[in-house]
């Protein structure tokens, strides 16, 4: 951590700010500038009352300087994480692809849609038992009888079951139906819900909130891993930007900047990045070229009937057009999907 | 709702979707323009699968008219919503002001910080006995432990308590010791969160979430009213923007938007719409002057050793200093303080 | 200026980062934390070359710690600019106000404008004679023509003239007719510009770019005071968000930051920052609350005919009522107007 | 367009507008809703006085439905532009790759990248003789000096060159040097500059500008083509967001989205878009897989000692690594490198 004072801050004030910082249990080492006055303080950052010195008279500003995350950093494990789910895996060499509904709506629907995406290639089915959704008049989803059917059409194709948990009262009913606990972007910082699911025995698909930087992203991650679980898999899927003319803006750089700081697994899901099925193609594409290890995508049998996010919905066709499209891609990068 | 067609469409696929729409129950009216056509759909637009029609051969895209919300809307209630909880006031002439410390962390020093807040002026004192931290590894509160200390606090010095609920498992306990339920800004789609306040007594304050527009704020508002608790307060905290100068941008345009759009009251939290405490008061100064119906702002006996939030935290000789400032202000705009 | 060094860095890495910078003519002082190392540099930090320095074997990143800007800053001068053009006074005591017609249309239509502006208390007028215009097809002002228009009815009612030059070419034209030179949005990082106005005689007004930093901004009015003209006066024009209801989200936060940071006098145009005349009061207000030194706000004598922005023109007599509603609030931060 | 009428609005101000929008040209047909009325205008869109309808009694807001640009549409033309410069194509099925350094800095360096990033398979040498720099104090380029270097560099090694004009004033004379005029993102709303470049000989590349929608993009391009010179390549490269661990954020959701809307064709610049080369190579392969038509990056024979953008410049044989590791995806979506 560096403290920055003020141009004319007094040798007094730097003085008591050193103080402080040793009470604090930091070692200082104060730099004297041509204008200004640094101090660096050498100790654990997370000791976060540090960041208060900045009422000290004198005080500038503070800078950190290490990453406020531990778990989830390079800095402690090198490796990639790679993690397997009976026999699916990952972050290894071979592309993870979930694919399902948006909204598990029935179980002709569902069984309908996990035949075809599992004759396209996929080996997880996503489907939303519990529907976090912007109106109070909207669908909210089949909750316990929707994880039934969603348990029930993964026995019959053998496919893995991916879908979301809401609320920290349901963590322990999900984890018994579900494979992967999906976290959505806009409980990325439902920090209680972030434990919950830190405690539970299943891997976490952890989605980024639409305004949270990587950093808070990751730091998200680190509740969960701190909790107990190392199993969390990130997933990109667009922030918020002015641009109106998709739903969301996919951060595509995101991959090489995780894929550095983290060990964790990164996917993408190009449905909600873009919230229109016909640029789905597209930037799956280039999710893959640029270093995901895998994609999540919203597959509808009749996308214009579906209850949920029709608009951004592949039929099943389209889908496995996509997913054979995406075979040199992956060879390119040299991974197997 | 509007589905324009694309340029281009033929007069088969326009009646195709004139045929959906009229099963969905709408009634519609086609415009032929020179290049596109557009077909007005009348009816509830709270249908929502109509959406799924931009899947349709020659939609180009679908255009709402009406507002998603209705309970929190001016077209149902014109006059503005007067919350009082035992004599104090908010939504009305008189400006609310909700001061305390982030955290609260002792007795003592939550005492010390009702009696100078009470003293300048405030009637309400905010104080969090459950944290959402971005970090695992932060202070998280004193939880039940805290809730008793407000409660009590609140009892000796008749000042009205307002501490933030994270969880759905705690909102009847913070309802017994609370007078106003806080939903804080990462909360603000924690739809569950919303759905169990709107069963709750108490009134509530959203306050705005980071990246919510104004339409997903009034939106989650939707939520509490339609579960049945009419009392919900606004409060604009500030939302996430490129500027880095400042915590947050504070969106001060949302006031007379929201006040436009709906019968509730907005009030301002300029400690965290700032993140620094030498720029609380021009803000404060100025939310006042755009017409909010008051203010919520963090008040810390000693900020520099605060366990949350001391950066933004204003010492209590500031904040009277503030409060006397705001009456003129308060005047200028024929409100009393 | 601080170099941190990627955990694990070397000491012939850190040794060859300080043989770098002391060839650039810098002092270092390394630091050697737990887990990183940081060197801190002292020198000038406007030699920009050091920043590839992260390019270095070791090097994680580089944090500044002087501010780049010099002559705007408050380091160098701290008494306020006051700026005076024939007695008319901005960023003094009193208020500047500034008001007219988004674009000159006719001489007929800026008179009557002029007159009205000018009863109800303005004392600069402003107008368009060149508009830079998103789309091709819009009307792009009267040129010189317009010019002249200003300076006759300038000349007339005793109002100072404002308005914008778009191109180099332009600046010695445009400075022989107004009293103010003013830079839009669109040009603020227009260097070529900047660089002409800072050779002007005239005072320039800039006004902060639709997604330009505070810095950024600062900066840009750096160019002009480092080419010799030390008149300028900033003007918040509301910055792009992800928020839709409104044109551009007014920066309220700024002018506390922008007071603090710098000597020069700011104002707000509260037009452009809403683009509906119906939320310009109540932010205007604001503004003048925050500790706005002025406004520039859009009237026109009928706006529904206005050839641009006609949506956030008021009309004089809303102009003048929001005159009067301005009073008490200024004098409740002891201002006048 | 749409005009949509606010609850409650009166038949005669429904006809008062209608009045209106038929004096302007337009047809109209009124839709009346069970709350609201709209009221669908046919004509030409451009007439944009219309807008200030929004003043009229009971008018709540507009809704267009045509796309304000029209030469750069597929309305207009469907087949792909594809533009040759002495049989260097762009747009076609080879992808264009444009790389060299940031600015021009000797005959030296430039020839030494010339040579390397031809060997590589670039065939168009990008490099800056007039930079624009958000500080005054840095280095802005060697000017005229610096085209001609290009000019002489690009006839030894037989690369096309592309280079930045600044300023109205130069596009003459950069005419004469420079096989592409490059304007830049800080340019993009420069009307001026886009008008003279309409006018001239050469193609231009317009890069996005960092807040710019896509619509905007467009409409800058609809002024060059208005302008007479059909000749544009786009240039996405960042826009600007609130993350920060990235210089920009690469919107990769705008290559398929630009592609359904425009025949022009589109280019990514990674460097820029990341700031960082190390994420380069990750965000370059994913351009190409989404579709791209080719790609600008920075390359120096020394990045740490670059006069302009070193950390984000790759050195030759990191360029040449990527040139090979982009064949396979090129091959991958059917384009050739």
């Amino acid at each position: 951590m560096i403290i920055v004072m003020k141009p004319g801050a007094t040798q007094k004030q730097i003085e008591a700010v050193e103080k402080q910082l040793q009470e604090l249990g930091f070692h200082t080492h104060p730099i004297y500038g041509e204008v200004k006055t640094v101090i660096g303080a050498i100790g654990d950052k997370r000791m976060v009352k540090a960041n208060n010195i900045v009422h000290m008279d004198g005080v500038e500003n503070i800078v950190p300087i290490m990453s406020p995350y531990k778990l989830v950093s390079r800095e402690l494990i090198n490796e990639n994480t790679i993690i397997d789910i009976d026999g699916v895996s990952i972050g290894g060499n071979e592309l993870a692809v979930m694919a399902g509904p948006c909204a598990v709506e029935s179980e002709k629907q569902l069984m309908e849609v996990a035949i075809k995406v599992k004759e396209a290639g996929a080996k997880i089915l996503r489907g939303g038992a519990y529907k976090p959704r912007t109106s109070p008049y909207s669908f909210q989803g089949l909750e316990e009888e929707g994880l039934k059917l969603l348990a029930n059409v993964g026995k019959e194709t053998g496919l893995k079951i991916v879908t979301e948990v809401v609320d920290t009262r349901d963590v322990e009913l999900v984890s018994q139906y579900a494979d992967i606990l999906q976290i959505g972007a806009r409980s990325m910082q439902n920090f209680r819900l972030l434990s919950e699911c830190g405690k539970a025995s299943k891997p976490v698909l952890l989605k980024r909130g639409l305004s949270a930087t990587i950093e808070e992203w990751l730091m998200a991650a680190e509740y969960i891993l701190s909790a107990g679980n190392p199993n969390v898999i990130l997933c990109e899927r667009g922030i918020r930007t002015f641009e109106t003319a998709t739903r969301n803006t996919l951060d595509i750089n995101a991959i090489p900047v995780v894929k550095e700081l983290s060990h964790l697994p990164i996917i993408v899901d190009p449905s909600h990045a873009t919230g229109n099925w016909r640029w789905v193609e597209a930037v799956a594409k280039a999710s893959i070229a640029a270093g995901a290890d895998g994609l999540m995508i919203e597959v509808h049998p009749d996308p214009s009937s579906a209850s949920s996010d029709g608009p951004q919905s592949l039929k099943p066709e389209k889908f496995s057009d996509l997913m054979m499209g995406l075979k040199p891609i992956a060879q390119a990068v040299n991974r197997v999907i």
